[in-house]
C-alpha cells in the first residue's frame, strides 16, 4: 500500500484533562507525560533521547521560554537532541514533522513530542493579545483583524460562491460537539442540537458562539521512534505513513485570492498522500483543523474528502460522520475539546494512537486502520498534514 | 579526516548591521537575506524551498508569532519545509542543526536558516523581563536569578577551585573587543584595554560592564543545501562536517553541582567530534558563546581546546588568538558584536562562511580549513555545536 516501509512509528500517547486548568505549564506536561508513559508499560523516560516542544506563546502566558529543557526535565528525560518549534496553530503536527526529520537523520532514536499551552490567563485582554501575535503584526492585527473576523471571510466567501448555509456550518458544530460527549477529556460536553448552535450568541457574521473553537488550557504528549526501537518496545505500533506541509503566504492581502479555496491545505495533503503511496478513499478517520466550523468544510475539500464547494453538502449528508465516507474529529475536534494551540496537533496524534489500536471505546471507529491529521493557522495561511497506519497496513 | 562525505553545505550567508536599530523584524530578516543571496549570485529565492526561523521572543518583543511563514514572505520564498525554533540564547546553532535534519530527511533540499531578534525596546523593564523568560519561571527567574547573577556564580566558582582572575576574565573581553574593530556589522567598536574593561562599571562581582554582551537588534541568514544542490548552486560551499547537542539541566538547582564544570559543552562538542571523526587539534577558529567573559573560558575547556581549570591561562597566554592554538571569536564575539539572541548562532555560521572562503578581509584566519561554532544558554544548561570545513578538508 506504502510507497515503502515507513521507519518511525508511534508507541505511546496521552493527554490531560483540557479546559480551564489551574495548573502550571510543568503541571500540564507532567500530566500528559505521565499518561504517555502509562500507555506503554515497556518504555520508561531512559529509553527517551530526544524531545520537539510544541508550544506557541509561553513567552507571553507564563514568562516562559526554552520550554523544550524545561520539559525534558519535568518529563525526566536526558535528550541528546532538543527543540522547541512554532508554527502558531499548527505547531502540533509541525513538531511531530520535526521530530520524524530528526528520527530520520539519526539525531535520536526515541523522541516525545510534547505540547502544551496555556491559553486561559485572569486577564481576558492579555488572551485577545495573545491570540492576535497569530496575524500579521504591522498590517493586520495592529488594524484591527481577528480570527473571528479573518475566518468569517472565508466563511461568507465559501457562501457567496458556493450556496454554502450557516446551517451547514452548524452541522460540522453539532457533530464535534455530539463526538466531545464519548470523550472524557474534551472541554466541553454540552452537546447542542442544531437549534442551540444556530441560536448562540452572534460572534463575527456568519459565526455564532458554537461555531468558534474555545481558548483551552492543555497538553498532550506522543512518542515516537524509529524502527528498531518502535519493535523493540512495542507490539502495537502506529506508523507514519507520509508527512507534508503547504505555505500559501503569510500576509493575508497575499493569500490566493479567493478566500473560499486554500491551496496550503492541498499541498500539505498532496505531501503526506504521495510520501505515503495512498489517496482519500484510503483513509478511515481525519483528525482535523475546526478552529471555526468553515475550517473543517475547506479542509473536507483541500484534503480531496469531497469536489470543491461540496462541503457545506459533505457534512449535511453524514460524510464525514460514523458511517460516512470518513469519520472527522471523533474526539471531537476544536471545537468541542478545545485548542490549547500549542497541543492540538499532538492531541490528533493522540487520538490516531487509541483508534488506530482500536482502543477508543465508544467512540471507537469501526475498523480504522489509517488516519490523517491536519493543523494549520489563519485561514489556510499554512498547514501541516500527517497520515498514519496500523501496522498491519503498514507491513503491507 | 572525516568519517564520511558530509550532506550539508552552506552555500550563501548574510548578516545586517548589528545595534541599536530603528527596524521591524521585517526590516531586519530582509536585510540579512538580501545580503545572504548577494553572497551568491547563482542562488534566488526560487532555489529555496525550506526555511528554518530563529527567534526566541517575537511574541514579547514584537507581538509576532507564525515567524517562519512570516520570514518566508519576506524573502520571497515559497517554502514545502518551514518551522521556527527556539532554544533561547542556543537558538541559531539549534535551527542549523533542524535544517540539517530536514535535509537528511529529504523534507527540503535547500533551506534557509533565518535568525533575528529584536532586544531593544522603548521600556528596559521589558528588556529585563524578556530576559527572565530564559530562566526558570517558577524557582529561579520569579526569585530574582538575573543573567548576569548566574553567570557570576560560575565566575567565582572557577576562581575560587582554579584561581582564575579577574584580570584573565578581562582578557577575553579585550580580546573580543580587539576582534570586533575589523568587523563593521558589530555593534561596538570601541577597543577597550584591560583597564578599561577593569575599571568599567560593577554589574555582578566579579563582573564589570564589559565582561556582559549587551542587548543588541540584528539578524543572520544562512543557506544550506543538500550535496546535490550545493554542487550545482556552489563552487565553494563550506560543509557541515558534524554537530552534536548537550544537556544538563533546564533549573540551575538541578544542574551539575559544580558550576565551575559544564557538561552540556562538552557533550555537544563530542557529538560534533564524533561525526565529524575530528578532534581540537583540526580546528582553526571557533566561534562561542561569550555572552559572559567566563563562558569563553569554560568553553575553552569544555571544548577541548585546555584542560579543565587552565581557561583562564589559555586566554593570558594567547591560545585563543591570532597565532595561537585557535582563534576564539575572531568576529568579536557576543561581548562586541553584541547578542541578538536568536540571530547569534546564525552569525556564527556566517563567519564560518567567510572565513573558510578566505573572504574575511582584514580578520581573516590564516588558512582556516576547520571551524566550530557553538551557542548554549544559562550557565550551560544545554549547548549546540556545529563543526564546519572548506571543500577541500570534506573532500578529504
Amino acid at each position: 500500500m506504502s510507497t515503502q516501509r515507513p521507519k518511525v512509528a508511534m508507541i505511546a500517547a496521552g493527554v490531560t484533562q483540557w479546559g480551564a486548568r489551574q495548573a502550571t505549564y510543568r503541571d500540564l506536561a507532567s500530566e500528559a507525560g505521565k499518561n504517555a508513559f502509562d500507555s506503554n508499560p515497556n518504555l520508561t523516560p531512559k529509553d527517551v533521547d530526544g524531545i520537539i516542544a510544541s508550544s506557541v506563546y509561553p513567552e507571553r502566558s507564563a514568562y516562559q521560554g526554552k520550554v523544550a529543557p524545561l520539559l525534558a526535565e519535568t518529563l525526566g528525560i536526558r535528550p541528546r537532541m532538543f527543540e522547541r518549534v512554532e508554527n502558531q496553530c499548527g505547531s502540533g503536527t509541525a513538531a511531530i514533522r520535526t521530530a520524524q526529520w530528526a528520527i530520520l537523520a539519526g539525531a535520536a532514536d526515541v523522541v516525545a513530542v510534547v505540547g502544551v499551552e496555556k491559553m486561559l490567563l485572569p486577564n481576558p485582554g492579555e488572551v485577545f493579545t495573545n491570540a492576535l501575535a497569530g496575524l500579521d503584526r504591522d498590517w493586520e492585527g495592529a488594524l484591527g483583524v481577528t480570527p473571528p473576523g479573518a475566518f468569517a471571510l472565508a466563511a461568507k466567501a465559501h457562501m457567496q460562491k458556493y450556496g454554502t448555509t450557516e446551517e451547514q456550518l452548524a452541522m460540522v458544530s453539532v457533530k464535534n460537539h455530539a463526538h466531545s460527549m464519548k470523550n472524557p477529556y474534551a472541554h466541553f460536553h454540552k452537546g447542542p442540537d442544531l437549534d442551540a448552535v444556530m441560536n448562540s450568541r452572534p460572534i463575527a457574521t456568519p459565526f455564532k458562539l458554537f461555531d468558534c473553537a474555545p481558548n483551552t488550557d492543555g497538553a498532550a504528549v506522543v512518542i515516537l521512534a524509529n524502527e528498531d526501537r518502535a519493535k523493540e518496545l512495542s507490539d502495537n505500533p502506529v506508523w507514519m505513513l507520509g508527512s507534508g506541509q503547504g505555505f500559501d503566504a503569510y500576509t493575508m492581502a497575499n493569500m490566493s485570492r479567493d478566500w473560499s479555496y486554500w491551496p496550503a491545505i492541498e499541498q500539505a495533503g498532496r505531501g503526506a498522500y504521495e510520501s505515503a503511496g495512498l489517496s482519500p478513499s484510503d483513509v478511515d478517520l481525519l483528525e482535523t483543523h475546526d478552529c471555526f466550523t468553515i475550517s473543517e468544510i475547506l479542509q473536507y475539500e483541500g484534503l480531496g474528502f469531497c469536489e470543491r464547494g461540496e462541503g457545506g453538502h459533505f457534512v449535511e449528508s453524514g460524510g464525514s460522520d460514523y458511517g460516512g465516507k470518513v469519520v472527522v474529529n471523533p474526539r471531537g475536534g476544536l471545537l468541542a475539546c478545545g485548542h490549547p494551540i500549542g497541543a492540538t496537533g499532538v492531541a490528533q496524534a493522540h487520538e490516531m494512537f487509541v483508534q488506530l489500536r482500536e482502543e477508543a471505546d465508544e467512540r471507537q471507529v469501526d475498523g480504522a486502520q489509517v488516519g490523517m491529521s491536519l493543523t494549520m493557522s489563519n485561514i489556510g495561511s499554512e498547514a501541516h498534514c500527517v497520515l498514519w497506519g496500523t501496522d498491519e497496513v503498514a507491513a503491507a
